[in-house]
This record gives structure tokens, C-alpha cells and sequence, in this order.
């Protein structure tokens, strides 16, 4: 049906309506007084959701160019970079590392599986001169979520400044910044955020800061200091996507109302109902372990005989709701429910449903009705 | 009144419903056919406006990302750069070429003037190891406009690279990439292009493209060759900012419905009429010379006696305009008007009305009404 898609992909994410309706207003003047006022809160929203009493910096730009943020301030020619890459977007920190002349090692692990506090000591023993540790909190591509609170007290041990891909897990997963140690941290708006792709965030420790002190090229849109400066005076270096910017006003002023603590909680009991459901109708999980699981994407492999794009078909052209394929080598070997954002009980129930529906006519043999059972139970607890 | 704004400032630009009503919609899911679909017009269209037979990138980025797509897809760490400057962003291109490494040589003119044939064949002459030369075309900050097309013949002449800022120009000026010998050209969404802030797009000659594929450390995020790529599958690279492409999608087609031409006419005409009427009734412009006036932009000097401060504060409090201070050395010197993108005749009645409204208020002696009256006999000429 035209206007039913509902996305429940890792991003684009639905969009509470009043934040879609602050898309649709003339743009505003972006050095006036009334958009400051705006910026002012958005930024101080931002440190909330970060869970930093540093400055969050904001960039109009995809989640990877806030990627690009991170690294294209730190890195000098030669400087050795530890890319902890448990999927995709872990090995996007390589190639950005890379193009900025890193010495890059990469250290990696099966799809589904994280990186364990073992491999990463093992790692920074064997080199002292690992200046920078990237790592990947929720891999998109994968739905496994790392451990960033203790990888990350690892790395403030070796002195080696901790760069945390965000992207997915801000707001759907517990995300402390600075009681973590991460010096940087970053995200997009199309996530967690519930508004539309187009902005990114970044913030950085002092440790970091002192790093970018001594980096010869940094960036110049994604310039640190340039930002902080702007930051200060309740600006932007550039012109911004200022529509973006009253959308995601609004967005941040409901995650505040609902208490970060509560978001984290409704994606971490929709994610891990949703598991359990899935398991029941007989299907598995790329990622096997809860404990490892994102909260915001969960990972299925279709069952025998049936195939992913398939099962995808079915539940958009039958349904209206898009789910993700795998990515690279994964593709057509998982499929991937996205749960963040502006997402309840309710669309859990109704994507549940839908994949029962779809299976049942794809000719997949079990006992209907036993997922969206199980899911309401797991969400009653 | 609430509600009531109308921007007339150098961007961000006023929006058409049509193209506002697709920000408000529900993001499309990045990946789709539908968003492929859409993507691959707007690329076609971006095209059409640029005048080039080549591909045009789309960043989601400001139009400072996209200088910064420019140059950091070209220079090598040495690597000599002349930036000829008539303003604030064309010093911005000299900060951004030092930012990678760039050996930089400046060709400075005072404000309102423009860079003679005459000081680009010197500096050429001088060095002849000159390998890219960036210019502004509409400068944004002083409202003069280079002869882009006189200028990048001898650059190409000389076998440099031209790098041109049409950021303010497209749309509002005559931009013929191709035809003009043009290698580089970039421009903003919030200009000519009628949609809110955010994306910025470039284009690039082969001449260009040769010296990009020996660019030792090309942008990540903005790099030219995955861009290519992932523009031949009718995609980007990242996920790209959805809402503002829709709502591109819808301001392309009108811009072609009016045709590319009859737009640079209609801004001309309001350009050259509004400076005709600030002049009727007694004001002086920065940019002294028609010819070397933006279409874009104009930039009045306040009466002796009145105050910019002043002139934007009433015309904005009492009559809901919103016009631009100068910037930098320029501020309160000159106020800025803008009549770019969605601006019709009717704009320019009620902006030069409510100006000398705001002048009579503020007890500047004149003939009311002589600088309406001059206005609409010009734009009925």
C-alpha cells in the first residue's frame, strides 16, 4: 500500500511525527538568535544522551563522515592504529585509518562473534607503540555488540586513546562515555536518534584533544577546534542542515522525557524478546550469545530451504515492512530486523506477526502463532 | 508575527511547498529501488544544471565540504596552489589547500572588486609549477562575481587545474562547466537549488580526475572515485541525507520545467533592477560596476548617519525580513541582500518597500516610493 513502508532496517529509523513536521517548516536563518537558542539545547541535549561533560560536536554529514571526524583529527603520517573490526563497519575504521598513511593492524573475528579483552591485551603487548584502538560498539552488519565498557578500560590502561563507532547503539544501548573511558565517541541521527540521515556527532576526551593537538593535517569541515570554538558560542563553523537540526531538537526533547536509562531499557527488552521469539519458531541467530547481542539489530537466518530475499519480499511486498539483507559476504545469508529508535511493543508484535505470516506461505513448517506468542510473554515480564 | 520570516539572505534561501512537503515524509530506506530510482534523476538533473556531460557527485555535507571534496581529492603535501580571493570564500579555499599540505599563493583584491585576466596571467607567469588554481565565482560575502569563464580559459591555458566555488552562483548565475573550461565545480543545496541546507554537490573535468589518481591521500569520506562508483549504480557511498534528496528531486523538476536559462535570466533581471532602485534612492553599492555584480546577492551600503544594525533590526521586526550584516572586515559596513532560488518579482516590490519603510522610520530623507517605483519600471523593461 503507498505511505504503509515501515523501515525496520538499522537506519533509516521511523520518525516521530513531530519531528517530521519540523522538517517541513521554512529553513531557518542560521546565524539568528532563535536558531542559537535551538543549538544551545541540542548540544546540551547531545552531552545528556553521550553521557559526557564534554562538548559533543555536531557535523552535517553521514555517520562515516563523523568516522572520518574521529580519525582525520588524530592521525599523522606513520602513526600505528589498532582496528578491533568485528564486521563491516569495524573494518571501515582500517580504511579510514589507512587513508590517512596509518600503520594499520587489524584484529578480527568471525561474523556474530566480538572481540574479547584477551585478544585486545594481546594486541597492544605486542606493539607499545599503538597510539590509536578503534572499535565497533553495535556492528550494523552483524548485530553482535562489543563490550566497550572493559575494551575500553584496556586501552586507557595501555595509554592508547579508545575511538568508539556509536553509530547504532547510542540511545538503544547503554552507552557511557565518560564513566567508560572512551575518549572518542560517535553517532548519526537516522539511528537511536529517530530523525532522518544527514547528522553526526563526535565527542573527545582531553586525552584525545591533546592528540589532536599534534596532528598536522587535521581536517578542516570536520576541524575539532574550529567546532569546539563554533560550540562555544552556541554556533556552527558552516552552514548546517538547519531542518535536520529542529527535527532532531524535538527527538532529543522526548529521548530526555522518556530518561535515557528507560530508552536504553525498552530497545535492550524489545531486542532480547525478539531473540527469543525468533529462536522459538525453530529459526537461529547469527549472533548466538544474548550477552554479545546488539539491541538494536538483530540478525536470522532464514530457515532451510527458504531463502532471504524471499522472506524480504514477502514482508514488503505483503506487508510493507523492509528489513535489511546481510551486507558483503553475508548477503543473502541473514537477514536483519532492525529495533531502534522510535520503536514499540506494538511494531515488535506487528514485525513478528508479519515474519510468521511470511514464513507460513514461504511453506516453512512450524506451529504459528508460537513467536508472537512467546514475544508478548518476553515483553510482559 | 510568528510564523512569518522570509529569508532574504545569501542561504539559507526560501523553499517551495512541493519540495518542504517531502522533507516531512518518513525516510526512505537508502537502498531501495524507489530511493535508486530517485537518485539516479537527480543525478541526471544535477547535470542539466551544471552543463556538464560529466557525472555530478552529491555529498551530504555543507558546501564547505564540498571545497573541501575539491581539494582533498587533488593536492599532494607541496603541492603549489593559487587562490585568487575576493572575499571571505575565497580565502576559505587558501585555508583549506594550507590545511592539506598545500603551498599556497594568494592573488587578493579589495572588497566589491574582482580579479582581473590581467593578475591571473602574472601570477601564472610568475610560477610556473602552479598546478591548481581555485576562484570564487559569486563571492558570497561582498556580492562581486568573477568572469569565471575568461579566467579558467587561461588556466586551462596554462595546463592548471580551475577549482571554482559556484556555491552562490548556480542557478543565479550563466554556469556553463564545460563550455567554460571549468574542472572543479561545486555548489550548495541552500542557494540556487530552493531546498533546505545539507547537501552540496561537485563535479570534476578528466584533467581533474588525472590529478586525483595521484593524490597520495584522498578524502574518505568525500573521495571522488567511490563516488563515481557508487553514482554508476544509481547509489551513494554512505547513507546519504534521504529527505533533502526528495525534496531535491522536487526542485530539480521545476528548475527544468522553468528551464536552466529563464532561471539565470529571472535572477539577472531582479539582480540588475534591485540595484538600479537601491541606487534611485540615493544608497551606494559595495560592487560598484553591474558587470561585476553577483545575481545572487547584493550589497548596499547603509546612509550616512543609519546604522546596519539598525536597517536589519527594523526591516526584521517590523516587516519580518531577515537580510544579512557583512562579514568580517565588512560587518556593519554593509548589509546583504539575497534574491536567490525562490524569488519572484513580487519578493523584490515587497523587500525594496519594506526597505525604504524601514529607512524613512529610521529618518533617512528621500523621495518614498522612487525606489519601488524605479524597480518595477525596470523589471517591466
Amino acid at each position: 500500500m503507498r505511505d504503509k513502508t515501515f523501515l525496520m532496517i538499522p537506519g533509516p529509523t521511523p520518525v516521530p511525527e513531530s519531528a517530521l513536521i519540523e522538517m517541513a517548516k521554512h529553513p531557518m536563518a542560521h546565524r539568528s538568535k532563535e536558531f542559537s537558542n535551538i543549538l544551545k539545547e541540542v548540544y546540551e541535549d547531545l552531552k545528556y544522551v553521550f553521557q559526557t561533560k564534554n562538548d559533543v560536536y555536531l557535523f552535517t554529514a553521514s555517520g562515516t563522515g563523523a568516522m572520518c571526524a574521529a580519525l582525520e583529527n588524530l592521525i599523522n603520517e606513520g602513526d600505528k592504529v589498532l582496528c578491533l573490526s568485528i564486521g563491516n563497519f569495524g573494518a571501515r575504521w582500517a580504511k579510514i585509518a589507512a587513508s590517512r598513511g596509518a600503520v594499520v593492524t587489524k584484529v578480527e573475528v568471525e561474523a556474530g562473534k566480538v572481540i574479547t579483552p584477551e585478544m585486545l591485551e594481546e594486541a597492544l603487548n605486542k606493539d607499545k607503540d599503538i597510539k590509536i584502538v578503534t572499535l565497533t560498539h553495535s556492528e550494523t552488519s552483524t548485530g553482535a555488540a562489543n563490550d566497550v565498557k572493559t575494551l575500553c578500560s584496556i586501552i586507557k590502561k595501555h595509554g592508547a586513546v579508545s575511538v568508539v563507532d556509536g553509530i547504532t547503539s547510542l540511545c538503544a544501548m547503554e552507552f557511557k562515555t565518560d564513566e567508560w573511558n572512551i575518549d572518542v565517541a560517535i553517532s548519526g541521527s537516522q539511528k537511536g536518534f529517530m530523525i532522518a540521515p544527514g547528522l553526526s556527532f563526535l565527542t573527545a576526551s582531553e586525552d584525545a584533544f591533546k592528540m589532536h593537538e599534534k596532528c598536522k593535517y587535521p581536517s578542516f569541515y570536520f576541524n575539532w577546534t574550529e567546532h569546539k570554538k563554533s560550540l562555544a558560542k552556541d554556533t556552527t563553523p558552516f552552514t548546517p542542515a538547519v531542518s535536520l537540526i529542529t527535527s532532531l531538537h524535538t527527538s532529543l526533547k522526548m529521548i530526555k522525557e522518556e530518561g535515557i536509562e528507560n530508552v536504553n531499557k525498552r530497545h535492550k527488552k524489545l531486542s532480547l524478546a525478539l531473540r527469543a521469539a525468533v529462536r522459538t519458531i525453530g529459526l537461529k541467530l547469527l549472533v548466538e550469545d544474548d550477552n554479545n547481542a546488539s539491541h538494536a539489530i538483530t540478525s536470522i537466518l532464514p530457515p532451510e530451504g527458504i531463502s532471504v530475499p524471499d522472506i524480504r519480499k514477502t514482508l514488503k511486498e505483503d506487508y510493507d515492512i523492509i528489513v535489511a539483507n546481510g551486507q558483503g559476504n553475508l548477503e543473502n545469508k541473514i537477514f536483519r530486523i532492525g529495533s531502534l529508535g522510535f520503536v514499540c511493543e506494538r511494531d515488535l508484535i506487528m514485525a513478528m506477526g508479519a515474519l510468521e505470516a511470511s514464513l507460513l506461505k514461504l511453506g516453512y513448517k512450524f506451529e504459528l502463532g508460537s513467536g508472537v506468542k512467546k514475544l508478548i510473554e518476553e515483553l510482559n515480564k
